[in-house]
């Protein structure tokens, strides 16, 4: 009971036996993958593999954290045991804080059936895309069968982040402005639906209309170009909704469960598993190695080579050469648990 | 001269030597980390060090491209050389292309001291950082005095880019979203230089006005408390400018040129060049273990392991220990080039 891996597997025991608290601290503990995050996900994970991971995301201004909260609603009313990873990316350094969260919860408060965590959107080892599935194989293993993780869709690391989810919406509102225009285009190549927000809105329509001029155009002009591209055998159903007075929701939610029941025997969901599994595996590995370079023993070593190489007297290349040298024994070793 | 390695010593001979195609050629290969690249950078990044790297960033709409491009205009007024790397978040899976790009290239045509380039946002090896200040050391191996880095501060990778510049400049316009303003809030921890853009428009003084009682407030809270934090002297600087019509523009240069050489014998810069140092070492690792990963002779094994992790029959952790073990004589032997 005293080691820090027992921590690990209580908290797994409790998480999975309903207790909240259990569950928020093991969340924080696999955002910064501490010894009893991995003592508990080697206990969790082959526990989990059933939910629906869907990723909800889309340009700053879409609306997708009022529409989120829609689903989780109407996800409710239909007795579904439902969980929200918010990836906050408010703020870089310390992490932030999504205010949203609170008012999100009220409505919820004291519903044993959902769960809605923030995620910092910075400062996870070994990538924010592998600690994000882990933290999906926690809640799936703790019985959430639905689980949104919802990101703007702006940065390298959020757009990594929907391409592990089942299913990926990319909400948009009717009117958005130029550099946001250019985000969307990148981002409707991994769209498997694609949400017009904000319905009620002038524009709504037209808007809808011409993505969907635009996803004709584009899946004629990709047909197996890209090796980038995921297989996508047609067109990304468009959909209008309102988060506010859910309009639409009951729709995108069974437009949801229909992605995910009629590609089950498709390469989609194989691949997003694949790649979820890509994503945790080399996190780990990165972190494996992170740990050795800087582990009590080899720390100052490290730090006298990246002066050197700051300092321009080495190239970066013969630094991780020389680091690599001087792990060859010593990194294996860092891996036994 | 047979050698791929020939291919990337040529390069940078020619780079040097004032040739745009082998400059162009050689940023190619190096956001893919090829041999070539490799190559090249050994002889490069010894002759590089002397250049001040400045980072633009910012939300989405506040105008950074054409501050940028008035920035560009001044530095040449002053003669001096100058480059842009401006990653280009719009197409997360092709990479993009920046019309921008083009239209702001007019302007500079045929001159020999500007260079400006656009740099996908996703599919780097070892992470756009990395890639990213490996760039940074080309340009500035190549004569470049003033490298500018303009990105999106909207993403994770992207708030990296910014911290590994010796100057990070956050930009924003007068009147902004909520989204955006929460975006911001965590943007302004990593500022050194806060611009108020688009300064003709209603508003501006005021936004500056808020911006400074903010960061007042900011520093005296953070004094001290966030591991993560830059050492921040004092409150960053707030200026009014317009890229459209080059007001204030002047006087941000001067600020630049300023905090560049005011600093020189401070923290800042030094822990900016380690941060750049990093970026590069933990890159270049990370690429050496995914290329033993993906190798010809173990590709087999690694899906093999993936697919059981996908399935949930094994854990990430414990496929991680596996191809550590397996990659413990290999990896050491895949560093020889």
């Amino acid at each position: 009971m005293t080691r820090p891996a027992a921590t690990g597997s209580c908290l797994a025991q409790e998480a999975r036996g309903g207790s909240r608290l259990a569950l928020s601290r093991l969340l924080t503990a696999v955002e910064s993958r501490t010894p009893g995050a991995e003592e508990a996900l080697r206990l969790l994970y082959p526990l989990a593999g059933g939910a629906h991971v869907v990723g909800i995301t889309g340009p700053p201004g879409g609306g997708k954290s009022t529409l989120v909260a829609a689903l989780v609603a109407e996800a409710r009313a239909r007795h579904r045991a439902v969980a929200v990873l918010a990836i906050d990316p408010s703020s870089p350094v310390t992490g932030g804080a999504i205010l949203g969260d609170r008012i999100r919860m009220q409505q919820h408060a004291g519903d044993r059936d959902v769960f809605i965590r923030s995620m910092a959107a910075r400062g996870h080892l070994g990538g924010l895309a592998g600690t994000t599935a882990e933290s999906a194989a926690v809640l799936d293993a703790c019985g959430f069968g639905l689980v949104f993780i919802e990101t703007v869709g702006t940065g390298q690391s959020e757009v990594e982040v929907a391409s592990i989810a089942d299913t990926t919406v990319v909400v948009q509102a009717p009117e958005m402005g130029d550099e946001i225009q250019a985000m969307k285009a990148g981002l409707l190549e991994v769209a498997d639906l694609v949400v017009v927000n904000k319905s009620d809105r002038p524009g709504a329509d037209r808007a809808a209309a011409q993505l969907r001029a635009m996803l004709d155009l584009g899946n004629a002009e990709r047909a197996g170009t890209s090796e980038h591209s995921r297989p996508r055998p047609k067109r990304p159903e468009v959909l209008l909704a309102s988060g506010l007075d859910a309009a639409g929701v009951p729709e995108l939610l069974t437009a949801l469960d229909g992605h995910h029941a009629g590609r089950a025997g498709a390469d989609r969901p194989q691949a997003a598993r694949i790649a979820r599994a890509r994503a945790q595996v080399e996190g780990i590995l990165a972190d494996r190695s992170r740990e050795a370079l800087w582990s009590a023993a080899r720390r100052a070593e490290t730090e006298a080579l990246l002066e050197q190489v700051a300092a321009h007297e080495l190239d970066p290349y013969a630094a991780a050469d020389r680091l690599l040298q001087q792990l060859g024994t010593g990194q294996p070793a860092a891996t036994s648990s």
